[in-house]
């Protein structure tokens, strides 16, 4: 997909919302757990009820992983699903690689050719030789860690290097690399304040903006420091949208979840 | 496994070598193509050839996920043949990750639970609650990325940060968290003239070491900076070993080049 194909399907939807699939069989609903593959039925029942309403989903791999073959199984029905359902819909696999060069080659083919997402998260600890192989996928986006939604990123990614916060060098450098045009980046929404910074650095990127909602973060406040001419932000919302019920209602009350956001959003969009 | 378990195992082998299964099917024997499952016919054969000359085993998973759910059968069938044939064997999941607190904890059940490895490979960008989780697991070994083998290490990993490279704020940093006997770090044997600075933050803590062989690291360079009282050091070759043929002798190729740094290695620790 192309970034324009994705401003197009946000101005459609008059939605900026990204709807993160981190299933976790403890918390969906009980009557599921009888189906042969719950994660699939639950995140089916989610795409279902929500797909008009959002422009992205992210289903995080680790919540996968976690389940081994199975887990990975009920990954590749899901991006399958999105893929032959909802073409329109932009997918992001949060799985935050990063290698060496022809080791993120590999990594690279796992999610743009094997399993046919249009992005992936990646980190930037190991410098462009780990994220350029990621970046030489046309129509493809690399959605690249920056500044994070958790408390350890005061650890190391606000850290002064050259006079300036090391994740505003990531940002900085990064810019340099080949095929810069398909980077995205990771900006959490619990370091509102950074955000006219960032805006200085990359003015128009894409901000996958993680934190809203469950961790504290204001949509008013990251679109009002964060939004360009094209939009430029994707909003996610894992847990306050998927788990809004954990009864044989829960695909509605996801939806109505979604709603609010993307209300809010068709306001702003105005 | 325990730390003392994996230096008595160094001691009575003579060799701390890690042998990186990174499979490629453009790489391994044509005739093993025929194979039901080729990667793990590839692991299988290796391993018999060379598991009394090396300590550890590290597959890469990207080199899995590439090949989706056969890849991670393939790599769910290494693992198993490893802990049943070879329990002494020290086996490291080279996966790289790292995610927010809940989300890392998903990873660390994937690769000590689901998967049952001794030890999984993170990345340090997104701080201390990234890789906590990981370290919570008794007897399971969280090695972090500080120095990287690769080029791009230059980017980030040596900018100077509080009067030092960050790498080295890195490992200063980590001795701090939560069960951080647990940790073991990456340090890239092409960048040598590090570990001398590196031993005097973590004196003991083992390292596994790449980029000795195809990357141009020397071995005893690495051993005269980097050892300690109790060894202290995986040294891990992947490509020289694994594809030292790629004809049909491939496994006893293999364990020539591993003969000959088990030798070496035995030369070192006498």
């Amino acid at each position: 997909m192309t970034t324009q194909q994705l401003v197009s399907e946000i101005r459609k939807k008059k939605s900026f919302l990204c709807i993160g699939l981190d299933v976790d069989l403890n918390k969906i609903p009980a009557h599921l757990l009888q189906e042969e593959d719950p994660i699939f039925a639950f995140n089916k029942s989610i795409i279902d009820a929500t797909h008009h309403l959002c422009v992205a989903y992210k289903p995080n791999t680790a919540f996968y992983e976690a389940y081994g073959i199975k887990g990975w199984k009920s990954l590749e029905k899901t991006i399958n699903y999105l893929n032959e359902k909802h073409p329109e819909i932009f997918t992001i696999a949060d799985a935050k690689r990063g290698d060496i060069g022809n080791t993120s080659t590999m990594y690279a083919k796992a999610f743009f050719e094997d399993l046919a997402f249009d992005s992936v998260t990646v980190a930037p600890y190991m410098g462009k030789d780990s994220v350029e192989p990621f970046l030489a996928f046309k129509n493809k986006h690399t959605i690249m860690l920056a500044l994070t939604s958790n408390q350890g990123a005061f650890d190391f990614q606000t850290l002064s290097v050259n006079n300036k916060e090391l994740y505003k060098e990531v940002l900085e450098v990064s810019k340099s690399w080949n095929n810069s045009q398909n980077l995205m980046y990771v900006v959490g929404a619990t370091k509102v304040e950074y955000l006219a910074d960032i805006r200085k650095i990359i003015p128009e990127s894409f901000l996958l903006v993680p934190g809203v909602g469950a961790q504290g973060g204001s949509l008013q406040e990251v679109c009002k420091y964060g939004m360009t001419d094209t939009i430029g932000l994707l909003i996610n919302s894992s847990r306050g949208i998927i788990y809004a019920s954990n009864k044989e209602d829960f695909a509605e009350a996801a939806a109505t979840k979604a709603e609010e956001l993307q209300s809010q959003m068709g306001s702003i969009l105005k």
